[in-house]
């Protein structure tokens, strides 16, 4: 069982999201973190479509988070860039081969499909009950308060709200 | 996220296996749920790796569970077809970029990496307070004490035994 990679990005992208001033280029985000920009373009577009961020046009355009952090759940996310389907799949096997079980006996999910839905639920549960503005009240006590002040500064610096850019400059 | 279909196939075979009166060939196992035969004997091999089954050989050969059903849980046998490893695969994000967080400051999991390892967990305890007695019993109140009677006699009938193959002999 494995998650999309883009996860991972869309989370980190949310969570700056919550500490910069301004909207944030996507090439911005993708040099900050040192991922591919066009991959990291895809989940922000996943992340867009979920109503999660929204793109501001113009010179100083990029991406916002769309509402409080706090409203914004790390199920969200995950659902945005990973889709909400369960990772079992039920085929049905129980109405195939010779004892197969008749369509009528068949109306409620099979044993093994109910306790995998269950699990599902809970990794659900568990991840609905993180919102954005928890995990960056984390990475705050993790690193201390200078750590999302360098990255507004950051943000703010060279190649910040420079759409669709961000250019090569190392920044500090 | 998506868990391997052989996930399914194996537990399936776990629920027929607690029922048989003899050791039951994979080909035996494969006809009686319509799936390939050369797939099926995969996951039985993960099972059997796994301790979860074990190969009798000889004439009245087959696969027979290790231990009591109640002894097995589902998580066992996800584990076995499908792996170990957390669906989030956590690239140390916050290490890389103009602003990487210095190695010695990472000694623990990001927020992120916490928060997604909360939900592993929780999906993997809810599959290990489900064991292969547990489906089987849901299985029998699901359809009654004649579904099971149902599949000893097919098992017990013409192929039931006849390892590896099973023929084509329809199974009544």
């Amino acid at each position: 069982m494995k998650l999309s990679g883009g996860v991972e990005w869309a989370l980190h992208c949310c969570v700056v999201l919550t500490t910069a001033a301004d909207p944030v280029p996507a090439a911005r985000l993708a040099e900050l973190h040192d991922v591919s920009g066009s991959y990291l373009a895809k989940q922000l577009q996943a992340l867009s479509r979920a109503g999660i961020v929204t793109s501001v046009q113009g010179k100083s355009g990029g991406y916002v988070l769309t509402r409080a952090p706090e409203l914004i759940t790390v199920l969200d996310v995950v659902t945005a860039v990973d889709g909400s389907q369960p990772a079992f799949a039920c085929t049905e096997i129980r109405q195939r081969g010779p004892l197969a079980a008749p369509q009528e006996a068949c109306t409620r999910p099979c044993a093994i499909s109910r306790a995998m839905a269950g699990a599902d639920a809970a990794w659900r549960a568990a991840l609905q009950a993180v919102s954005i503005a928890d995990l960056a009240r984390d990475v705050d006590e993790d690193y201390g308060p200078a750590m999302f002040a360098g990255v507004r500064a950051w943000l703010g610096g060279p190649g910040g709200g420079d759409a669709p850019g961000g250019g090569d400059a190392p920044a500090g």
